[in-house]
């Protein structure tokens, strides 16, 4: 083995998807030896990654023998099963975030029940079995009430709106045929929704980003501000304190975003991710570190770099495909267009309402700037000819 | 094939160096096609990159076969022989720059012949085969002079400074062994080296980099401040300018690097390289798009994107590698100590003097960032304990 083996280190993260690519393309900078277990060569990250480990990256005996050959194990998405992620913690695999953190990315049950005990602000909500249950619950907060499955959902998945006891039913009678734990939460009336990402290492350091601003469509994060426009500095600084708490008593190691409701009575816990986040995309032009740096620095218990930024703004919207393929002949348009626009691609198929890559203006004015990326987003999606 | 593959080209780089590593590290977010040919499985960039084709970088068969598959194919040295080239091209291969180009790059005489038609400024100099030649070049010029061997050059190799005609005729008897074409030129009493970078692609739009200070150490770069400190604006545009009419004359395509010796009476032509330059490594992180993306995107004929710079100075360090191999345990006290630090890994095996990585900082005051860009490459290298 050569020297350079010797010394630095080896990191594996398992999924193949955009989020490994784009921690694969930070990995190059800082030299370590990344890895990527994916299910597939035509996988985003697969397809520009040096070392690729075809495999299913939830099965127990692939992410075993993956973790093997790796210093330290990481995560793409939060799907490993827990009895997966137990095995190769016995095994002697180190596992950053570990299976007891990533079990509250993991099920919604778990995170609020222990958002309760360390008092984060949180919607109300009641784990639910029955339709009775719910109703129930509604007379206390009000119809419409949100539905969810406690594991397995994401990007909107597993996330259903009920307006009345009929609505509620279907989802209730189908978790129940499916064996799904299901809760329930009051519908929020937010003004807005952030996110604050921090960056926790095994030593205990931490480094947080700016509160920014997310819009999400459809259940899927859609456009990122960063920073929060016309955040004051305290509500600010109070939710980057939360997002620190919640990372040091969830004892998160490697990147962990907070996704938060804004109310005129303070910021609300919503949603947790133990990994690189949509929300934070932007932070590749428009931070000193880019998340996906922090977070190999995070789980390789490297000194953590600084999230200052770049800009006095930095916009992210998603690119999402269309009917028409061609987005290429598209991407030149652009290009031409505005010189200072990056878009980034994540060597997916295009198929319609798949996020297929993002894009980023880094500026002083931020309502030009999320002009310029919807126009952008617009315009390769094919929306605009 | 799928839609993905038929819309985003497909583009190759020959040589398995930083330059291609760094390179495709760009491409990923752009989301071509990037391929390299490499020598080895440990080249730099065959390391990290998700497609790689073993093979000879300089020979006919493998670049042969290597250009075919590709719809445009790049380097990273000038060092493929000019008869590979001129069978890729009658083969229909794509090259980007073109083989008419490169010999500008790869031939010394022939650039300043080239150089002299376009009344470029350059030094004195002459083709020389016989000592005499030298001698009476410097009767006019004054000793010392400098000998350069007019092809295979790169990074201080084939370059000789003699002060006298017994230290000339060392060089003048091994190069007539050796049968390699000998130049001389008047060894220029700069005040600095400075060095413009300009994209130039095949429609014939150009992007210019701010003009560098480059300070040279044992005929390698060493360090580069951009944009270079105290330079007129005048100075400035003129040294712009004149990058821009040689890489339109010189009809490149990709990126142009032309070194210049900065005098009293204005600046003089050193060399050029139809490539990623180690002068423009600051770019990464300095400007708004990278050498590498910018070089990607000309060869590939996208629009170009802005070169506009991200802070008012970046400054890099070349990082080298010195007697202890384990750079490991000191990248964790460099990355603590300053946060702001980028350090840059190659992937390569350590060895005293060999390009291991290179160190960027961003901010105000250069003097400053000179400082710590130099603490971190010594306390790397190990001369800082």
């Amino acid at each position: 083995m050569s020297e350079r083996n010797r010394t630095l280190p080896r990191v594996g993260m398992v999924g193949g998807g955009q989020l490994s690519r784009m921690t694969h393309q930070a990995g190059i900078g800082l030299g370590v030896h990344f890895s990527v277990l994916a299910a597939d060569p035509s996988d985003s990250a697969a397809l520009v990654c040096g070392d690729v480990a075809l495999g299913d990256d939830r099965g127990l005996e692939d992410v075993l023998a993956f973790a093997e050959d790796r210093d330290v194990v990481t995560f793409d998405h939060e799907h490993v099963p827990e009895h997966v992620l137990s095995a190769v913690e016995s095994a002697g695999g180190l596992l950053r975030p570990g299976r007891e953190a990533l079990g509250f990315a993991q099920d919604k049950l778990r995170m609020r029940t222990r958002m309760g005990e360390l008092e984060a602000p949180c919607p109300r909500w009641r784990a639910v079995t029955t339709l009775d249950h719910v109703t129930s619950f509604a007379e206390e907060t009000g119809w419409p009430i949100v539905l969810k499955a406690a594991r397995e959902g994401y990007d909107g998945k597993g996330v259903w709106m009920a307006g009345s006891a009929e609505e509620a039913r279907r989802v209730v009678d189908r978790a129940a045929a499916e064996d799904v734990p299901l809760m329930v939460e009051e519908k929020v009336a937010f003004s807005r929704e952030l996110a604050v990402q921090v960056a926790r290492s095994p030593h205990g350091q931490v480094a947080v980003y700016p509160v920014v601003e997310t819009v999400q469509r459809d259940g899927i994060c859609h456009e990122v501000i960063a920073p929060a426009p016309g955040l004051s500095e305290d509500k600010a600084t109070g939710a980057q304190q939360l997002a620190v708490e919640i990372a040091h008593a969830l004892g998160v190691t490697g990147l962990l975003a907070v996704e938060l409701f804004e109310t005129p009575d303070g910021v609300l816990v919503n949603e947790l991710a133990m990994r690189p986040h949509n929300s934070g995309h932007w932070s590749i032009e428009g931070a000193h570190t880019s998340q996906f740096e922090q977070h190999l620095r995070a789980v390789l218990d490297l000194p953590l770099g600084s999230p200052r930024t770049n800009a006095p703004f930095t916009v992210m919207a998603n690119l999402l495909g269309g009917e028409d393929p061609d987005v290429y002949s598209r991407y030149l348009h652009v290009m031409a267009k505005d010189p200072e626009v990056k878009v980034h691609f994540y060597g997916k198929d295009v198929r319609p309402g798949r996020k297929i890559g993002h894009i980023t203006v880094m500026g002083e004015d931020h309502r030009d700037l999320l002009e310029r990326a919807r126009d952008a987003a617009a315009y390769l999606r094919g929306d605009q000819q």
